[in-house]
């Protein structure tokens, strides 16, 4: 199928591919916050018809929690399968907030257009990268370029409890030559990116209980055990004074990096004191002598991503607090085990407790660190297409976050996953003014067209 | 004035003296949350109106925050100023009160009735003991037994920021004899106390920021400073392994324990088991080798009251916080300063910040501890009219709260305080389900009439 007319396509139905992602991000899918459940529905009921709107067989199929999308078009070729997801994270703080993070809006900033809204990056501005790009073959030849199967989730953003499940129920229908997904970032706005390695997530939240009520500080100050002392004991001995993590085996597993693969990252130039800068920062905060690409896409990690005791109102309470709870997450590489490091982890906290305190452990899900098959010939077609594209050439490249779904589709499918995505590191997902550049969602749906083109 | 008639006028209008203090604690005087200014006013004026049923020239004096309550009743013998507070703590956690902590009630427990409900024992039923002793007075012989001054306030949950000021601008008005204060408790249901030395208090709230905007752990975390790693790293170093607080200088001006004062509290058989084991809890957990009144009386602490970073609510939210915050107290002894273990305080955050971040302190008050001058008479003749009523001699014992208007009357007025009260350790004081025991309320009544009658 011809290339060209795709494109022309896409640049002039812009204005109305903007309308639609401006529909499905007024949708506040927030999965992780149970009153959000039935605007999770909404979100893929929406889905499944703008599917079917090209020609797409779409159903909507339930799970436990919120519903899964699936899609098939019928096409020769190679049969690629993309995820994305539909859900997104909570927007508190709601004050920091310039606008309704759920009433998107396109908007000028000296770096140009940006459409700004929760989620309008992570992930529903670049799921609808490849959905526009599909739509726009559909409106010039009449069908997709290729075989193509749509698997979008809504519990991304909440440690995706049904989602291996349902790739083991669905495992027939689900298996593709190549699995397609659209939630990463480009190096830089010039150069796109392939990630390459992906670092897993471990979620723990622990709570530990010293007396059975709230006491007062006065009456009891001194001699009775205080719950807050205790979890920031542990919390604060999780690393040691080089920035490496304490808890027992913990490095077990993290590869040595690839001398040629470290040369390749060295030579991307990446603008530390920008990156920082930023977000206010002026310091690596990583490891002692690892370079910040290397903190960032190669090294594990543990840290605080919410704590509370006691009263945390205004004013003052003078109180000892009977609970204190922290949520603690670990970021994995290569061959660690996260369900061994759990644990240990839990194992270490025990060790700590003094005999007048207990704790509960919540699991918030685990997955270990990906690396993908670049052998595999797509990823060479791919970098071409997207070359095409863009200012630069496109740059191999690892990935702090966690998208265990990469690592799903190799190990329950059997299926080779390539991740391209079109986010900057400003879009500030998961903070208050996310936002997804104009020019990341427009040469977002044209570097699709151009990839299902070179792999097709 | 003959005093028998006044206890069988106690004792017949009990059931009235119990609406009267129900209708006062339906009234949320909430003073630390600005949400509940206008009941502050409320109980303010219920007091006013209350004291002049009785005879006392009573006013309501407006302050920058809750108005003070001053009466004047006219009398021959010794003038004494009695202080209590209106003003209650907040009540969350809300889900752990049985009952709606404003609508008390009567409760029959295998202990005997008690008065359940936010401010039973914490000052309104205390207060209110004295009140009705002196009601009780009026009702039989026509006039109060003696000069009686009335000072409440509400502002004493809430940091006390209009008390020095008012007691400085009515120097003349406030001053008397003597000061007696309610708002302590017995040290056991039969053994009544005289508080004569308490612990000051001072607070402090930090409010650590790194990065400029929460991030997302995996984008930025192993690369970003986290200040929730920060902040456990600071509370967790504010004692040492033998549960010594290492703010520097901080122990200067802590007494040695005077041995006769020592043996006196060895003597009253504290039972360390009890205490702790009826908050589930059973170790004491102050410094090496002190006893636990000690721990409690006469040692100075530093607590967590409370603390927050991140994400907290349901589920998981993968963020490296912008800020992280917690509110500190100190029990300060003896003549330890205040403003200098402050200062100490706080150069010690700042020594321990890293350079990415930033430090806010804001400052909840400061009360050093106070020693009373057991030697006045009226020691003596309050001790005798409390054994009159109660199965136990009185003790003299210590108070591990800080009730700073009793150093305030000897500072700013040149006044003696007596600090004499009847709760019981187990009243939950500033938890959920605070009670009264309906014997404390009684017999703590009947023991003002015998106290007013001998001290008068």
């Amino acid at each position: 199928m011809d290339l060209d007319p795709v494109l022309a396509r896409i640049d002039a139905d812009l204005p109305n591919a903007l309308e639609r992602l401006m529909t499905f991000l007024r949708i506040p899918s927030i999965s992780t916050d149970p009153a959000y459940a039935s605007d999770c529905d909404t979100a893929a009921d929406w889905l499944v018809d703008d599917l079917k709107s090209m020609g797409v067989a779409a159903t909507k199929r339930t799970t436990p929690k919120h519903p899964m999308v699936v899609g098939h078009a019928e096409g020769s070729g190679t049969h690629v399968t993309f995820y994305g997801h539909y859900d997104v994270q909570p927007v508190d703080p709601l004050d920091l907030w310039n606008s309704d993070p759920f009433d998107p809006a396109i908007e000028e900033t000296p770096n140009g257009k940006v459409i700004r809204g929760r989620g309008a990056a992570d992930d529903k501005g670049q799921l609808m990268t490849f959905v526009e790009a599909c739509r726009a073959y559909h409106a010039v030849h009449g069908k997709l370029p290729a075989k193509i199967s749509f698997f979008f989730e809504g519990e991304e953003e909440s440690g995706s409890p049904s989602l291996v499940p349902f790739m083991k129920d669905n495992k027939d229908e689900l298996t593709s030559d190549l699995a397609l997904i659209c939630d990463t970032g480009m190096f830089d706005p010039k150069t796109p990116s392939i990630a390459t390695q992906l670092r897993g997530l471990l979620g723990e939240e622990i709570t530990i209980t010293g007396p059975s009520i709230d006491l007062h500080s006065g009456m009891y100050g001194g001699a009775a055990m205080n719950p807050a002392r205790v979890l920031v004991k542990i919390l604060a001995s999780l690393h040691d004074g080089k920035g490496r993590i304490t808890v027992p085996d913990f490095y077990k597993g993290v590869p040595q990096m690839d001398p040629a693969l470290k040369a390749q990252w060295d030579g991307l130039g990446f603008d530390d004191a920008g990156f920082l800068g930023k977000v206010g920062l002026s310091k690596l905060a990583g490891e002692n002598g690892k370079t910040a690409l290397e903190m960032l896409w190669a090294r594990p990690t543990c840290e605080i991503n919410g704590m509370i005791s006691g009263y945390t109102g205004d004013g003052f309470k003078t109180v000892l607090p009977s609970k204190a709870s922290a949520k603690v997450s670990f970021r994995l590489v290569g061959q660690q085990d996260p369900h061994e490091i759990r644990k240990n982890f839990r194992t270490m906290v025990q060790e700590m407790l003094p005999e007048d305190c207990s704790v509960e452990f919540q699991d918030h899900g685990a997955s270990g660190g990906v690396q993908m098959e670049t052998t595999h010939p797509a990823f060479e077609a791919a970098r071409t297409a997207l070359s095409d594209e863009w200012p630069n050439a496109a740059a191999f490249v690892g990935c702090g976050g966690s998208i265990p779904i990469a690592g799903h589709f190799k190990e329950y499918l059997n299926t080779d996953a390539m991740l391209i995505g079109f986010g900057r590191d400003d879009d500030a997902i998961h903070s208050p003014n996310e936002k997804y550049d104009l020019e990341s969602f427009h040469k977002g749906i044209r570097s699709w067209a151009r990839i299902l083109h070179a792999i097709a």
